[in-house]
Order: structure tokens, then sequence, then C-alpha cells
């Protein structure tokens, strides 16, 4: 997504972020089912329309991949080299993971749901479907959702056309995308996708802790005009408003705090009321008053639960959840 | 455009490639305004209803970026590193550019008309609004169209909202986004994007030739499943169809080749009649009898002016029009 977007209080389709494991699959509605199975009494096979013939349920999400910034960190970690930019909001359509649960009679006994996707490569020398678990607690009373629409129309094909897995808070690798089953387990699922991926590890050989819930992060929209090659940013001298957007899933935000000398002095930030709902981000607002020169602009949100975005990233071996305060670099023109 | 989406007519959008050079900027449907002036005699300032209410064209255009390739060439050219992927085919709607410039009545000594978007940076030490010229013989008797929607929608932010040029078979640094103004002008116009950038060029210091219409290429749709970091492709053993699209700019496609051996020998693929019009791409099928070991796929498309796919790039300045054919390194499993 590119920054200037951060203005769209729903980022439009084509700039949210997307990140794609293996090939977006080909995915013929007509004999698409929806399997629940697994430690459920009631096995289903849903179609799209009974699916759709739950109560429909919209939420604005703010979604970020737990890659985000990792192109930040030294030593270079290989994969997707986000900047910042790997984010967006979107409003999601569809069915509560908890009825169709609900449907299926889950067993007592069931810890988690294994959610398996129709996208299919090799990574760690397995071949496999993508597929990720979400333990039942964070399924039965809350906001996750089974998505057939986005944004108002029919999912696309880039977002997991025809179902998707949306788990608000959550960073987007547990949103699986091209949905084709529901399988509750009674003891822990161990994919890939689980046991080597996305888990925080400073050591190839830890076991390290899985990935759950969005850090807090903010980000501005970067100010002026950008330089093609460089993409630095020129600011005309005067009255300038800098405007972002901040977010957290482990609580509410809390506040954000403005930087125009790279995190020496801070001031705060006025934090809007949107009507976006809890789980997407809130737009903030500071005035600058910007004086020729070289500055470098900050911005640092800290959410209710007393978590604030660190100044340096904290390195770890997958390159994940680095939500450290992102750098502008601005000039201003005399 | 992810190279899975080739299997798509027309790209859905989100998947279309993008160019964006400084910021998509934030425009004002109300106080929009299209302005035509310079050599004409009659000067507009056209709203967008006023726009719709002339004749409205709906076109399926194949557009490329004039960098597709560059990642490919050594040495490096720093710019936007695609390998092949920056393409799309999408349905514009819109006016002919013809008819506004009708309704304008340009002068006859006017040779070219300037297009204006309002995307503004600073690019070789130059502040400016993105802009390019094309001839007027280009756009008169030809299917140049000012577009405001694209696949059926509303013009998304991030494809020029609310209007912009489509000149089907150039190359899409020609068809400017967020357009402000179309000038008339009598003598060459030497702004930047003209002058110093999109030439083809051997040395810094020489003029160059600007880049205009599309070379021929041809793709196809990575069989198989991918590998997750080195997306190399993994293939089962079988009968394999391979499917791909072709086009060019210059002529129509008059055949289509395939290579399983990295360019050494080859066979014609069926080129399908597609109806999508002479502007977008043409698919294309070959049946390939898989059997285990280490291939490299290549298709190469000629069109009916007589130019062919080379099979190794040929270095640029500005690393452009690289249309070399695509290797697709796969491994066919026993």
């Amino acid at each position: 997504m590119p920054l200037e977007a951060l203005r769209f209080d729903v980022t439009p389709l084509g700039l949210h972020y997307l990140l794609i494991h293996y090939d977006i699959p080909e995915v013929d509605e007509e004999s698409w089912r929806l399997e629940v199975d697994g430690r459920v009494q009631s096995p289903l096979s849903l179609t799209l329309d009974e699916l759709r013939s739950l109560p429909q349920v919209e939420l604005a999400v703010t979604m970020e991949c737990a890659g985000n910034g990792r192109a930040q960190l030294e030593p270079h970690v290989v994969s997707q080299p986000w900047i910042v930019e790997a984010v967006g909001t979107a409003r999601w359509r569809g069915a509560r993971v908890e009825d169709v649960l609900d449907q299926a009679a889950v067993e007592k006994d069931a810890l988690e749901i294994v959610f398996t996707g129709l996208d299919r490569g090799v990574e760690g020398e397995e071949e496999q479907f993508y597929a990720r678990s979400v333990g039942i607690g964070e399924l039965t009373g809350t906001d996750a959702l089974l998505a057939y629409e986005v944004n108002g129309v029919t999912l696309p094909p880039q977002h997991g056309f025809p179902l998707r897995l949306v788990v608000p808070g959550w960073y987007g690798m547990t949103s699986v995308k091209w949905l084709s089953r529901l399988t509750a387990v009674e003891t822990p699922f161990d994919g890939f996708q689980m046991r080597s991926s996305y888990r925080l590890r400073e050591r190839e050989d830890e076991e390290g802790v899985p990935l759950s819930r969005m850090r807090p992060r903010s980000l501005l929209v970067p100010p002026g005009i950008p330089e093609f090659l460089s993409r630095k940013r020129i600011v005309g001298a005067g009255t300038c408003e800098l405007r972002g957007r901040a977010w957290s899933g482990l609580a509410e935000i809390a506040g954000v705090e403005v930087s125009t000398d790279g995190g020496d002095t801070w001031s705060d930030a006025h934090v809007e009321r949107d009507g976006l709902g809890r789980w997407a981000w809130r737009s903030w607002r500071f005035g600058w008053d910007a004086r020729p020169g070289e500055f470098v602009l900050c911005s640092r949100a800290r959410d209710a639960a007393g978590n604030v975005q660190p100044l340096e990233p904290a390195w770890n071996t997958g390159g994940y959840a680095n939500n450290a305060v992102q750098r502008v670099p601005v000039t201003v023109a005399g």
C-alpha cells in the first residue's frame, strides 16, 4: 500500500497490501464447498449460498503482514522485503466463524480449528496447502469472520475468492485465504506454517513464540512531494498538517506522539474518533510549523495495554513484528 | 501482476500492474475540470459529466510498462526492478480523445497534444507534474481514449481517478493518469519525461530514440506449483497444457512458439481467437508431455510486421523495452 493511501479510511481495492505465499488458485465457484470436519458431531459441506444465508456481519479491519518492517532489519532477512507498507483496512463481510462451528457442533475436546486454503506450494521442502490453526477461544464470542465480500464487492481472486478467514487484530498470516476446509482438532496443529514459519526466534534452533496479535504501530502520510528515485520528501515551508493512522491488535490506541527530530523530542498528536470500530486504524493529526532545513519525521503509538512502539527494531530470524517507529526524512525548502 | 493472472482474459482490478511515478494525488471530483488549451480555437474546461456525455467507447487494452524486463539486464539499471510482470489487460471506458480535440477545434499548425497529470514530484532535479506528449496523428482516427471507468467501475485512485489517457498499443508511460490538462502545441514538447526519460540510449550522452509502441512479447502461466523462496516451479509428470498470452503494439500477433529446452528447439503453439479485439493480448496453448527432469520453458511471439522476440536482451541506459523471451525453470517430478 503506497503510504499516501493512509488518507483513506478504508483502503480502495487494489491498494490494500497482499501477501500471496504460492499462486492464486483457480477456483470453480459451482463445485467449491467449505468442508467442516474433524472433532465435530455434524460434518458440513457448505456452498457459498449456504454461507451467505447465515447472519451477515460487516467489519472494518486493519490487517498488517507479520513481515511488515522486515527490510529494515540488520542483518537482512530473506523474504518479502516490506519497508512499512504491508498494511491496509478493508470492510469484510461474511458469516461469523462461530455460527459455522455451532452448526457443525464442535466436540468439547476440540482445542483448535485448522483452516486450510487451496493455495499449494513447496516450503521448507514440504509440499503443502497453506494451513494455519486458531484456538477455539479466539473464534467463539469474537468477531472472527468467514468473508465472501470486501469493500462491498465479491472477494477478488487475490483476496481469497470465494472465502477467506478474517481474524481481527491478528497479523495477516492467520487470515487464511481461498478456504477449502475447517478441521476441529484436539491437539495443537503442527503444520509448517505453525511449527516453522511465523514464530519469533532469535536463533534457528529455538522453539520460539508464535506470532498472533499486531503490535502497536503508527504511520504518517509522507508530506509534500517525492523525489522519484530516492523517494525522499520535499515540503514547502509553512504550516504543514501531518496526518496518519495508528493501530494495535493488543488493545485500543491510547495515544500517538510525533517527533520532527528523529525521535529526540516528542509531542502529542490529536487522535480522532473515526467511527470505524475497534478493529480499524485510528486517524491522527499534528500541526507542524515547517521551517527550512532537514528533518526526520517520526510517529509513535501506544495502546491502552501500555505497549509502545520501540525506537529501534528487535531482530529475529523471520524478520517479523518489527514495529519500530517509522522515519521519514524530509527537506523543507526555503 | 502475478503471472498466474495471465489466465484471466481481463485482469481483475488489483492484479493489473501499476507504475506510480510520484504519489497518487488527492483529487476533489466536484472541483476537478479537464482544461483543453494551447493551439485551439475554443479552449474547454470540462466536467466529468460533460466528458461522460460524449459518445462512450469501451476497449480491452493490454498495457505494459516500458520498464518490464528491466531486472534481467546486466549491468543492472536502477529503477523499478520488473522481471516480466508489469503488464495487464483492462476494459477501459471513456470518450475518444479525437472527440474532445474536435470540440476544442485544434488549430491546423498543432503538432502534438501535451497531457499533464496531477501527480507531482522531483525527477532529474526538476520539480514537475508528470507530462507526456503524443503526436496529433496518433490521436485522430485511432482508439485513443480519455477513460473514466475500468472493468465496469469508476477509475480507482491508483489507475488515475478521475480521468486518464489510454493509448492502445503503446507502452504505459504514454497513458498519463490523473489528467488535468490537454495542451495543443506547435513544436515538440521537451518536458523531462520526453527529453530525459523513456528514450532508448546505449550511452547517457546520446539523444536516443523515444519509446512508443510495445514490442512483441509472450508470457506463459508458470505450470505446477512454486517453491516459496526461489519461486522455482515443480510439475507432476504427464500431459501438461501450457497456456499463455502474447501481444504486440506494432502489429497483430502472427504466431507463438514454445521451447522446453531453454530456446534450442521450438514448436508452434495454438493461438486462439479470443474476441477481445485488436488491442488485447491473444491466448495460446501448447500440449507438453512432461517427463521427469529439469526443463527451461520459453515462449516466443512474432507479429504480422515480422518482429520476433529476441533470445537475449539488448541493454540500454533506462532498461526499457526488454522483450527477450521469458525463461521458466521447471522440475518435473518422477
